[in-house]
């Protein structure tokens, strides 16, 4: 039996999206490739709120995320983590030889802007790195107070993971001032895993123009240029397959549902989720800074996570276990993507169920 | 119209591979996910005739190009390149900082053995790379050859980019001592493009434990100690779709067509071609190293090429121009992937009654 996905990613894909997938190949050297990777790129720029250039890769969000880490970073990068995605932009630094250091924080507590401020006064400095949704925790990071205080510090490039919040949750890219924002098909957008998409300011084109050894595949200057001479397309062979159901669902997510509406019906699917998981439960995470895409729940009453899951299972669902070191301490509810408010309640209803509340 | 693509990537998919890239998603750390990447990876060892480890990559052939020889350099590597594929080898080493020379061949001929014996004989390389199949040109190096070589130098690791050619064209990687051998989804494997493989051996293994600055998403040595200690699964979500229509395609590929019959075929659908250019025009590469996968053919008529693949187009079909400097010059006729002899008799019928032969 097909289980539905209440996991942070991959989530479950609508029906006709899922058929986009199997949409028959075209060249992409053609003027359809080019027309299809063009349409993507200027309905993103509406998703993300921005005047910048979009990036298409394949690859998942994380290879974006060292493309653009990378290619950002001159002098030295201030990654200020809060959780397991936050430690990644680090390795990524490390094993890139990229100068970096980690500011980090205690689990389920978020990013304190008045930090970002301390450390770029350094001056030591010249990008700084923030995950907007921190899915190992549910915290949700302020990136537009973070923004603005490296508006002050005109050099500084910031770099945003997006990747599980980008189209389930308002950020405007250019208000918060993100030079290179990130996010993958499988989280939000409602695609299945293997497509990445970044915003790519001009500061941030300024930057990796400075910068040597950038790599080949991940290199996002090269992207740039080469879409920017050909016609949006890319110097290696993309998934056409993600191509055609991005755009499909681009075009259901901005003229059918509407980005507002689909904001809006997050910020109440995490609601439902909190409620309910105050009620029974504890919400792991500050409070003032709970993620709208996911909820992580403290396992106050001890249940055994993974027979709530295989039980879960055979009515047809499926939630997460609390990530890495909170395996069994949380589980986590996803509520991202096509998801709707009545299936939420359908799956609490289960669970309300199986532990017999 | 869809048009039925002779080009040398993407290829034409047959539906009942499309239906699968339709599959909906399971959870990436669930068991099902661990059994049906290592049931590809166990399936992958028979077509490359190897024992070694099979890693999967959500990326181009491209990205695995770069973390092979990346990961597989420490001294320096020496690139035979016999068109723009070799090439690429050569930027993706100095892009990221690697210690390389390229030894090029004239555009149409096959790398000679006896260049890399002299090559390694300096004692300056612990790593050699080389096109299999060359597409901008149609030439197939001797890699079995060049394997012989090689093993005279047990310090030096042999990667061989086969994208054009895995699963078409038969090429046994353990008795060629082919250290990393990389194929992508989109040419003999018959895939929409957005998934790439390679062999993985023990001595690439040691070779990369002692290279520093691997980076992370293109790491070869971090897919592989993660898929040892996760059952299969992956650091980073995976294309899941692909997986699903690679492991449907492999089945077919090896209980229903056969290999030796899949190469057979190949090889004679390759003939027809030649004979058919032949006749008409004139091969463009060098007769003893004719690719069984791509044909480039010489433009001795003049034709105008973009004026025939419109028309073709027009009939529901499409081959490709000759590649960069190439361009009009020749131009190519793939057969690639899940593509019969009766298809290619088809084409090429079409082309007389346009070109009025």
């Amino acid at each position: 039996m097909h289980k539905r996905l209440f996991i942070p990613g991959p989530v479950e894909v609508r029906p006709e999206v899922l058929e986009k997938m199997a949409t028959p190949m075209i060249g992409h050297r053609s003027k359809d490739a080019s027309a299809l990777q063009r349409r993507i790129s200027d309905n993103l720029r509406k998703v993300f709120f921005t005047k910048s250039e979009i990036l298409l890769s394949t690859t998942s969000g994380s290879g974006l995320m060292e493309g653009a880490i990378r290619c950002g970073t001159l002098k030295k990068a201030a990654v200020f983590s809060v959780g397991a995605f936050g430690k990644r932009w680090y390795e990524m630094a490390k094993f890139n030889n990229v100068s970096a250091d980690i500011f980090e924080y205690e689990m389920g507590k978020a990013v304190d802007p008045s930090d970002v401020e301390k450390a770029l006064a350094t001056g030591e400095y010249d990008l700084v790195a923030v995950t907007h949704n921190e899915t190992s925790t549910g915290v949700m990071n302020p990136v537009e107070e973070i923004g603005e205080v490296i508006k002050k510090y005109p050099d500084v490039v910031y770099i945003v993971d997006m990747v599980s919040s980008a189209a389930g949750s308002k950020v405007e890219v250019d208000k918060c001032g993100i030079d290179i924002c990130i996010t993958s098909s499988q989280k939000c957008l409602g695609l299945p895993p293997g497509l990445a998409v970044c915003t790519f300011s001009e500061k941030a084109l300024k930057r990796a123009e400075q910068v040597p050894n950038r790599g080949y595949y991940l290199d996002l200057l090269q992207l740039y240029k080469y879409i920017q001479k050909k016609d949006y397309q890319y110097p290696s062979t993309p998934s056409l397959s993600h191509m055609f159901a991005l755009d499909y669902e681009l075009d259901y997510i901005l003229n059918e549902e509407g980005l507002e509406n689909r904001f809006s019906r997050h910020k109440e699917m995490a609601e439902v989720v909190r409620n309910w998981a105050r009620e029974h439960f504890e919400l792991y995470s500050d409070e003032n800074h709970l993620s709208n895409t996911v909820t992580n729940i403290k396992n106050t009453r001890n249940i055994d996570v993974s027979a709530l899951n295989k039980a879960l299972g055979e009515r047809g669902f499926q939630i997460s276990n609390g990530y890495g070191s909170l395996k069994d301490k949380t589980f986590r509810i996803a509520h991202m993507a096509d998801c709707q408010v009545k299936d939420i309640k359908d799956l609490l209803k289960n669970i309300d169920e199986i532990l017999e509340f």
